[in-house]
């Protein structure tokens, strides 16, 4: 398969958590990549203004706004408080000119998980009126099965679809996280269903064994995933933006970053 | 939800795992339960012959025997072997009057996740005959997604039965285990197409948070698995046969056997 065009990869922040924003913008200009993905709590240690200028002045594109969602709280005050911390996440992806707003929808509380499902549902339709008027894409998230308890109620990609296809497709999309969805039997008819939806299309690896459920994923070369064979179809499906590269590692973490995203952009080369 | 007939409860045996099977026997017949899931291994520590005689004296039944599988080895001679040791299972199962043999399908060999799936169908083509000669149900049990790379290209109750379906019923059955399904949104519609062909129903539960992929499973009601609507949908679906308690777990094998066993029969009856 023919390599993906290099201006196609975008670096998740969270691949390099040990550097700051202002510093994961300049290793993307210093590796010649053209696009980041910043998280929140990154964007906060400097201000949204400050963040946006700098990625301005660096020329990057933003892929995402990493990430709104948690929409299962059960007690009123606390989805209030959802909902608000939601819509400034919306301003936030808007001043940044992200392409999306994640959207990691949250876990159940309790036994019900018919019921997290239904909150979720809910608590996008509350927040869609801003995203629409704030002209942010929210981006449903499928997470891996093994995170349902902590973070995800929306565990396939189908189940994405099915969800955002309440609402019209330049508000609500899905993400394809290769990590999150390569399991799935029902993988490529899921992704062809999602053609016109797909806001983001993320790449790691799935490490064989896997023994750290949350920060355990590998560059991509080194695991389980037929990245060629997913970025092939979700191509067909009509996406052919940014790919973001999100390596959340607790042993990569230790790397040190400029030998980490050399690498991160040969395995893009030879692996996506 | 009318508790579960105390009678339906069988012990899966590594949930005491420092028990031998002649102790694990003594502590079902002690504690007044009635049916025993053996491990192979521990079966071959006193011969398959003395196991059978044991478990027949002591009047139990036997709701599965763990495990045959681990169909998806790429050599021509490791496949041989694969099925060699799968019908040496099966023999077991039969001597033991074991309700099916559990298969745990086995990881895939690389990226190709497809030839994995169509070489355990293979596999159980070449091993059909057999069960069916000896009298034994194999019993395809899907294992959660954080399992692929280890243990299971089956990952789905639905994939698990549209395998099972390529054989008559009474051969080929699927496994319910509430751990390893209970996340999937196509849940519901997944066991009533199962119907007919659930050899086995296995509870335990999912703590949040989960950190242990292989043995951090949980006493029923300890975590957000709804086993009451499962067991009621389970059983609309046709399967009122034996329960089996399978909780893998680093955690409680360090438990006092009797005191883990006491606590197993009361949360059956208060959550399954």
């Amino acid at each position: 398969m023919r390599p993906p065009e290099p201006a196609r990869l975008s670096l998740n922040q969270i691949t390099v958590p040990t550097l700051t924003l202002p510093e994961a913008v300049e290793a993307c200009v210093r590796h010649g990549i053209g696009a980041i993905a910043p998280w929140r709590d990154r964007v906060a240690e400097i201000g949204v203004d400050r963040a946006a200028r700098l990625l301005r002045d660096a020329g990057l594109r933003v892929s995402s706004l990493c990430r709104g969602g948690f929409l299962t709280a059960s007690s009123a005050p606390a989805r209030r408080e959802a909902l608000r911390n939601n819509r400034a996440a919306i301003e936030e992806a808007a001043a940044l000119g992200a392409a999306c707003l994640v959207m990691v929808c949250g876990p159940p509380e309790g036994r019900d998980l018919a019921r997290a499902r239904d909150d979720i549902a809910r608590g996008l339709e509350a927040l869609v009126p801003h995203a629409r008027a704030t002209g942010v894409r929210l981006a449903v998230e499928p997470l891996h099965p093994m995170m349902i308890g902590e973070r995800s109620a929306i565990v396939t990609l189908d189940e994405a679809t099915e969800l955002a296809e309440r609402f019209d497709a330049d508000t609500v999309g899905v993400i394809v996280d290769a990590y999150h969805v390569w399991w799935d039997p029902r993988l490529d008819a899921a992704v062809d269903r999602a053609a016109g939806r797909i806001a983001g299309f993320h790449v790691s690896d799935w490490l064989s064994p896997t023994t750290n459920l949350l920060a355990g994923r590998g560059l991509m070369g080194d695991g389980l995933i037929d990245l060629h064979g997913l970025r092939d179809r979700v191509e067909r499906a009509g996406y052919t933006g940014l790919i973001e590269v999100e390596i959340i590692s607790d042993e990569h973490a230790k790397d040190d970053p400029d030998d980490l995203i050399r690498r991160v952009v040969q395995r893009f080369a030879e692996f996506v």
